[in-house]
């Protein structure tokens, strides 16, 4: 069997506890299934800045290049506030995503049914829930240029970033949420501001011509964002895939994901264009919760998620589904077992803390 | 006793409807009080196109200049979908807000005791709460230059926008925010993303040493927009003022308002800056609903929203603070008393039209 190359980034905050776990789980499946991993460490964020002044280094950035997949912890916290703007944290994450070209950003919101119950909303509104939301990863006001702070003297500056997207940036995110649609409910609801917006006008006209062109059989709708903020928080089940831009879909998906309940337990995916040859595409993987420094370092994460981020590995760089079915119903099993990290502890059940709960979802797998 | 003077633009789809019941109450107000409330009307949105080409004429924008205060009832629906961009209906109030030079939006999301029940999240998260938030209006990604779409030819076009501000512009918004804090729990969030945009970075400084200099007895805390989105799913009575940009002030002030179950009941509030002479401000009184087309001419809409911006035009236009209470307490009792329109009914209670509801509400005040 091929080697399969992993880097590993676990960051800063939690992500280091939450990645030890996932490093245990790749050794058992080493032993016990041949499944023949082989990981790299590198380093991102904060932790990155302390080693070397770049939240990622040249080098670390060569390994993510070649790896077949990258696991992403989490980065950031208050020690890094003061750091400079092209050194902070974050800095690190974007330009992963940014050099490694991972355009296609999925965020399943899913409710655990174990969970419904430790949602802010009514059990009825999220029990049951599973929405895939397809965020653009690469452009908008991410990245677009000029992106800058001038100086206008008089004691006054001018803050500008620019939000950008051509017609095949459209097109490829598009395509990417229709064809997942077509593996789920077969339903896209597109989100922008074409009210107030000219990239959400080319937005909403390039959605609809791909769908025209190439997916007709999904369904699709288009939804203003300010209207489908409000229509997540009404009625989530309304949704099956959601897909939009980059500013767009951090703040949807952050919403979506709160709705859940089950914030420490969501995975995310961000991926590239299968190369034209070996139809491999490049691929990160991280959870879609941040460093949490307040919590960091006692031992009490969540690694679910990181876990989860895992599981969506096996599916989409590995194609091991058989596998990826199993690592999540594993995760399933020990909530049904009442194992609970302190995030989402409630009255009845067994509080655990990072480790246990990686050992646990371990044994059952 | 001086002429008030109020320009009405009711709009598109169940505005006028809405608008309808505050010129009943505007009159009874004249006949009982003695007000003084002079009105003039006026065409915004797909109404004005239709009537003459334009979502709002010159003549009207003129009228709006002059008001006392202009109330706005709601613009757009799929109608006028296919308009061109400089003429769709949201042009017309944009250009109300940018000529009138209304910054700043005020945004009660306050959860109406007898409607608690009626939001998708659970009852004790929601109970009791009352916050407001303070959005810019006029900068930012709405009014920022370029703002385009280039043919690049090759079949590739490019949606061009710009999100600008300038540290004048924060420091009024912000100024309005710490000032409101004050007479209510003297505590601000301001919301941007810092850790993406430089416009972000801008603010946050802006925001900070307006604080330091003028406001320090205020307790201001920062927050990035995407883990705002969440806290106000999560926990929304942890906020007392929230202050952010228009963009993010757009989505997080409708996800604050679904959050109160209470969508047809939200007014908000648009304001200039005080004039240097006579201390008046420009105003604009919206309800935070759209136009709901839908339901638009079965006078079935739910009034309230309208009503209640007419209450902040009475409290923050005129001065009129006791008028303003009577008529908030007028909404509350007629839902005491049972009565509800369609959005809003659950069983038990009475279902009442939106003449009804008007007449309710008046007879109470
Ligand atoms: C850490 C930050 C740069 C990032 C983003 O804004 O994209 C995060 O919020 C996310 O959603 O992955
Ligand atoms: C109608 C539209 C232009 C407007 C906006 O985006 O500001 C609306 O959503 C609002 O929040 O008042």
């Amino acid at each position: 069997m091929a080697t399969r190359n992993l880097l590993l980034l676990p960051g800063d905050g939690i992500g280091p506890e939450a990645m030890a776990e996932v490093r245990k789980l790749i050794t058992a499946m080493n032993e016990k299934l041949g499944t023949g991993f082989a990981t790299e460490e590198g380093r991102v964020g904060g932790s990155a800045y302390d080693a070397h002044g770049q939240a990622i280094s040249d080098a670390d950035m060569a390994k993510a290049m070649a790896a077949d997949a990258v696991l992403f912890g989490a980065v950031g916290g208050p020690k890094w506030d003061a750091v400079p703007y092209e050194v902070r944290p974050e800095a690190g994450l974007l330009r992963l995503r940014k050099d490694m070209e991972l355009f296609a950003n999925l965020r399943p919101a899913i409710c655990y049914p174990a969970l419904a119950s430790s949602s802010s909303l009514r059990q009825e509104v999220v029990e049951g829930l599973d929405i895939l939301i397809v965020r653009e990863l690469t452009g908008g006001v991410y990245f677009g240029e000029p992106k800058q702070i001038i100086d206008l003297g008089n004691g006054q500056k001018r803050g500008i970033d620019t939000q950008v997207y051509d017609t095949f940036e459209i097109e490829r995110i598009s395509g990417v949420a229709f064809e997942l649609a077509r593996t789920r409910q077969n339903r896209v609801t597109s989100m922008e501001k074409r009210n107030v917006m000219k990239s959400g006008v080319l937005w909403n006209e390039v959605v609809t011509a791909t769908h025209k062109a190439k997916y007709a059989d999904v369904k699709l709708d288009h939804m203003l964002a300010d209207a489908g903020g409000m229509q997540l928080v009404r009625w989530p089940k309304q949704f099956d895939v959601i897909v939009t831009d980059n500013l767009f879909g951090d703040m949807l998906s952050d919403v979506a994901a709160m709705l859940t309940g089950s914030l420490g337990m969501l995975p995310s995916a961000s991926l590239g264009a299968p190369d034209g040859v070996t139809g491999k595409r490049k691929a990160l993987y991280e959870p879609v919760h941040g460093s949490a420094p307040d919590i960091a370092g006692q031992g009490i994460a969540n690694p679910i998620a990181m876990i989860a981020s895992f599981a969506m590995c096996l599916r989409y760089s590995f194609n091991m589904v058989a596998e990826a079915d199993r690592l999540e119903a594993a995760i399933a099993a020990v909530l049904d077992d009442g194992l609970r990290t302190k995030d989402i502890m409630s009255e009845g059940k067994t509080e655990v803390g990072t480790t246990a709960m990686g050992d646990a979802i371990i044994a059952k797998f």
